[in-house]
């Protein structure tokens, strides 16, 4: 029985777990590795950096020059995405386990700092 | 039938766009909604800012004062992924769409920028 | 005489290259030196987000906790001033001439990128 | 009676008000003024992902690719210092007296963090 995140012709959805398996094929597949871990943090601070230039570009106040085409916001995203699971499974964590904690704990301690819809 | 990734009494393993589905339904409790698109990059750097903390602590150069208490590596990298996808699905975007375009764009731009394994 | 700059009893205003001198002679104090470049830029990546953090907290959406306290701009942003100093002074880079060529390059490339005042 | 900092025929060198003063005098001439203090922090983050990509490359674990040409080290710097000046002045801080104020808290609360020279 399918659903609507799956269609029957194209890729089964990913399980972020499936991802970080995805990510650590890709890597095992050249001698170096993994990289050491500052080197991966530059890499993650070189992504977001790039995010936040497209995202001035469409949301701030910095003009793009004519010479600087449009660039792809999903796929800067998933950039930032692959170097943050390089990073996880560099170290062994389970990003699920982190995300359901994470969700867990902004469900209590941040639990008043907004206001709920009645 | 159970495979390696679903322990019988375990939560099941999440898909990314359950993932992206869950923080819907949690930033959708609050009458705030999603935040500006600049306010959610700050919110990002901010987040990379305690990873790259606890990063130097670990793995650099920065040695920890008394009074700094150890951090969870696996949270720190939890609130990147949940501030992420939060500009995804403001966005619109797939990640699981991106990521599959990130593998793709690896595996042609620099197929020969590493070693590959004999 | 004295200009508006130079109070007659306070200290005299620093000349960036002073500034150079002055962490130089700081970090010469402690055997460590300066600490390997990726482990500097780690400590950049996490001082721009402590400033990230407060320009949210003040300008952008996230509304403070009640336990975080107020903290200082300015301190925030010499902290960076500080670490970009030491990576400047680390690879013998002289800021002041830095500088002068950024000026003149916005001078030139971004001449038409903002509107002029009539 | 000059010293080894002011050539005879070059440049006086920079007090750093004097550069906070350049900056607000080449703002000044746009329509536009400062940018919100939350595109600014953008920018700023764009600039560090910049260096951070340019000390991968140097320092790092990230080969070069054929077409990414060498980068100007002092350049990037320069950049940050400037958006920083910028977000220093839209605030009205003055960043001598925000580095004079770092100067004595490393000197007090990071005084046994490393291990002095004999």
């Amino acid at each position: 029985m399918k659903t609507d995140d799956s269609p029957p012709d194209g890729p089964q959805p990913l399980r972020l777990r499936e991802i970080q398996q995805e990510v650590d094929r890709y890597i095992s597949q050249f001698k170096e590795g993994y990289w050491p871990p500052l080197a991966m943090l530059a890499r993650l601070t070189e992504e977001v950096g790039e995010l936040a230039r497209e995202f001035n570009h469409r949301f701030g106040a910095k003009p793009k020059r004519v010479d600087e085409e449009e660039t792809d916001l999903g796929l800067e995203m998933g950039d930032i995405l692959f170097i943050l699971v390089c990073m996880a499974n560099a170290q062994g964590i389970d990003l699920e386990e982190s995300f359901r904690r994470v969700l867990s704990k902004y469900g209590t301690r941040d639990r008043d700092r907004w206001t709920k819809k009645d």
